[in-house]
């Protein structure tokens, strides 16, 4: 763990300049919301722009290891719900993208192509997978002949690029490591089902181990997927009250399945096309997951998804001192590290993660640092906590796990750790979530929505439309803000018809609009 | 789980073409060893060749779940080894790649190159990376400027590309999936103990997890890695003699960090370029589990990387018996799952994965389709075994962890399962260490030599060498062997002096020859 506690990019002090290197200031959210989030991103180690790749970024390994709870515990949703993991060649056949209209038409302007391998030129160039609909379209139709075939669930963890004109850490670059879920149904209704039940695992991962409450809703026809009948998604609200497109989940129909022959033969002996459907989160969760619980500190972590969950600062003056702190500290992680936190019936153990910073810095650098990096417990022991069997307890964030520093005894400490960490979690989740409820609006004039997203500013606004592209793009024109989505049963106001806050048309029920990342 | 009861492939009866579909004949290895070695693959549904895309596969369930388990085991050992997961880009700019003499000349054949990107041609061209040496030591001469930054321990899991003229599923593709490990440290002293303990740790894990025995070395100067001051390997022994190297760790010396100019500030205020090291192991890693243990029914798994451990078989011939036998089976498919099989103290939990076969198939249709698939234990169960508190067990390969047919109390089954898998993967290591040691041997002169290498046979031969690169060419040019290392002390005969097998000319010690994947 020596590599933890040692920053992995130059100081301000260095000759990189300022913006290359740690230990540099976090811009405070009211004054500049976008820097606030590229400083925390920094100043946690999470990524750096990759500067020699146009759009692409380093995920460092702090900011990595989140993506691989984020991967652990979805994966084992995603194969608690029948999936099995596969692999598909990364290059795709140029003339692939072509077979579904819809699909070129979204994806063509942002192929990176592979022309030359090998010192020869190609004779059909190679796409880098932006998505693998294609690909996977053609093994299907090779899998797949009868009934008895489907349902075919496959997910597949992998690296894709699109080349984005604008890019941001996380939330758009190039190249971005996900999953893709693609999945092939005898009937339109177990597609359907599919569709929903994915998008709810996402729903659920993001509450209850991202502590990132979401909106489940369909996507308007013009935000959908290029090649889907109907696109679901969850939003999240950011801390600016823009939203996130956290996760998606696709009713491909028939498109793929006739553009790549996936026939079968039914039990009643008919050829049809499958039903197919796609679904994918990416590590744009991280972005997520920053810009709901960060503070001007830096990063916070909710436990689950936390790489480290305590950093403990031994306290001393006087040399002879050391060894009597150092004994206490290193009992205190090897105890806390047996701890198993996984929640119940997971297929992985997680095990608290401790690291003792025992750096010749003073304690307040250490303290400064941990916060930056989204520790939730912090635990100083020094000569007098040993002699009261005490340790001094500091949370990320003052709530209800915690306020302020507390003096606890050791002992009880450690046996209501896992509590500890529990309400923790529970707590982040409430604070998002009330503050999403807070932020939600109800809007019926056009005045008020001009005001509500007048400048920079958005909210979550329910509002009437009339159900028409022509009135949706002219909302965008004029605010910026976007339809994000059709809520499902219970994800926002009950359906009751009104009139459409733009054209003063007809509308059957409110939806969810909001700028969006 | 439910999918894995159906083939993913269409069946020989398919309009495909026999080679296509799963249900074929596996060809027994003393007719066609690498007809066998396909055959084994596509039965086992393993992977299947992309051909669309050229020189790819595309690996199915079965086949990336094994590279799940093998993940999850090494990627513990790197993490308990100071190792940090970070990502990458993928795409490398093309003068990155010419940076370093000898790295370029060993890889720009094989480099796939995109020129296109975003609708427009691209002002420098990016390479997809075959390694990753070129873009992590720019990165590192970001993040490294004092001793205090060193050693640095990363590991990537990714995907890499090497444009290979003559590909064969895992051993060699295009596309492969790997993990590449690179460190920075402040002394060649600490780099090069960095270089044999990761190559410890890649021979431990083929021994331990794999079962597959390994002989640890030193290659030729002519074989080692583009850029590296020496490699090291682990060369195992394939079932026709033929070694794979599984595994290699260079020291790449100061040659990246003089390339991308990565200097630190030593203890003593000195300025240095850093000393590095990179490993790697792939999917080919497959490709050996395969060629280790397998046999002419197909594919054999040692527990450890198996993906399903039981197959349970009801058997019964009256419906009503069905349910009786049906409840059987459950209840011991949910006993054996409750039991965690994961080695103590791991990060992990490896619970007993078990499939209930109960489609409307002859028993001996699901006998032979389970045996293909190299699934440890078979389990039948029908009324008579009922009535007698038994099970019916049959282990995929007979050893001292069962022979023949075994009718064992239900209890003692249960009780006694996860020391069934210990022995069975106890013994599969005897037999394939027990093989390679039979098949090795110390060979004297050019005859004996030549009628070993005859045709297309192979071993592991301990021949004297005169350590020039022209006798090694001559060597490979006659007989197509090569050395695959020199081995490290305990691996192969302690050194002694002697004479060349091939020029006569002084050698100092005895080299490992044999053809190679």
């Amino acid at each position: 763990m020596a590599g933890i506690l040692r920053p992995m990019a130059k100081g301000k002090g260095s000759d990189q300049g300022k913006n290359e290197g740690i230990g540099g200031k976090i811009t405070p959210r009211a004054e500049d919301y976008p820097q606030w989030y590229q400083d925390v991103i920094r100043e946690a180690e999470l990524a750096e722009p990759a500067k020699v790749v146009k759009g692409c970024m380093v995920i460092k390994p702090h900011g990595y290891a989140i993506w691989e709870k984020i991967q652990r515990d979805l994966d084992a949703r995603f194969k608690a719900t029948g999936h099995r993991n596969a692999y598909f060649p990364v290059l795709i056949p140029q003339s692939f993208i072509t077979k579904e209209a819809e699909h070129v038409e979204g994806f063509a302007p942002e192929l990176a192509v592979v022309t030359h391998a090998g010192g020869e030129a190609l004779e059909e160039p190679y796409v880098i997978r932006p998505t693998s609909e294609t690909i996977i379209g053609h093994y299907f139709a090779k899998w797949i002949s009868s009934y008895r075939d489907l349902p075919l669930l496959i997910n597949q963890w992998a690296n894709v690029m699109r080349w984005e004109k604008r890019t941001r850490m996380f939330l758009r670059t190039t190249e971005f490591l996900w999953q893709e879920g693609h999945t092939a149904h005898a009937t339109h209704e177990d597609a359907r089902a599919e569709v929903e039940r994915m998008l709810n695992v996402y729903g659920d991962f993001a509450e209850e181990v991202m502590a990132m409450p979401v909106v489940r809703g369909i996507k308007t026809d013009s935000e959908k997927f290029a090649g889907a009948l109907t696109s679901m998604c969850i939003e999240a609200m950011m801390q600016d009250g823009k939203a996130l497109q956290a996760g998606t989940s696709h009713d491909l129909g028939q498109n793929f399945g006739r553009a790549f022959d996936v026939q079968f033969q039914g039990e009643d002996g008919k050829l049809d096309y499958v039903w197919q459907t796609s679904w994918g989160v990416s590590t744009r969760l991280i972005g997520g997951l920053i810009m709901t619980h960060s503070d001007d500190a830096g990063l916070v972590l909710p436990p689950r998804v936390a790489p480290i969950h305590v950093v403990i600062v031994p306290i001393f003056r006087k040399a002879h001192e050391r060894e009597a702190v150092m004994e206490a500290a290193a009992r205190i992680k090897a105890t806390l590290e047996a701890v198993d936190i996984a929640p119940e019936r997971s297929r992985y153990r997680d095990f608290v993660e401790v690291v003792i910073d025992d750096r010749p810095l003073r304690p307040g650098a250490k303290f400064y640092e941990w916060e930056r990096r989204g520790v939730p417990v912090r635990v100083e022991i020094g000569p007098k906590d040993i002699a009261k069997g005490q340790v001094a307890v500091r949370m990320r964030v003052d709530t209800a796990a915690g306020t302020g520093k507390e003096f606890i005894p050791e002992e009880e400490f450690i046996a209501g750790f896992r509590q500890r960490l529990d309400t923790f979690q529970a707590e982040l989740q409430r604070i998002a979530r009330e503050r999403m409820e807070s932020q939600m609006v109800t809007l019926d004039t056009w005045d008020e929505f001009l005001a509500a997203f007048a400048g920079d500013q958005s909210t979550f606004a329910w509002c009437h439309w009339d159900g028409t592209a022509e009135t949706e793009a002219a909302i965008k024109e004029q605010t910026k803000a976007t339809i994000r989505c059709v809520p499902l049963a219970g994800q926002g106001p009950d359906p009751e018809p009104g009139t459409c806050i733009f054209s003063g048309r007809p509308s059957a029920r409110r939806v969810l609009i909001a700028k969006a990342y």
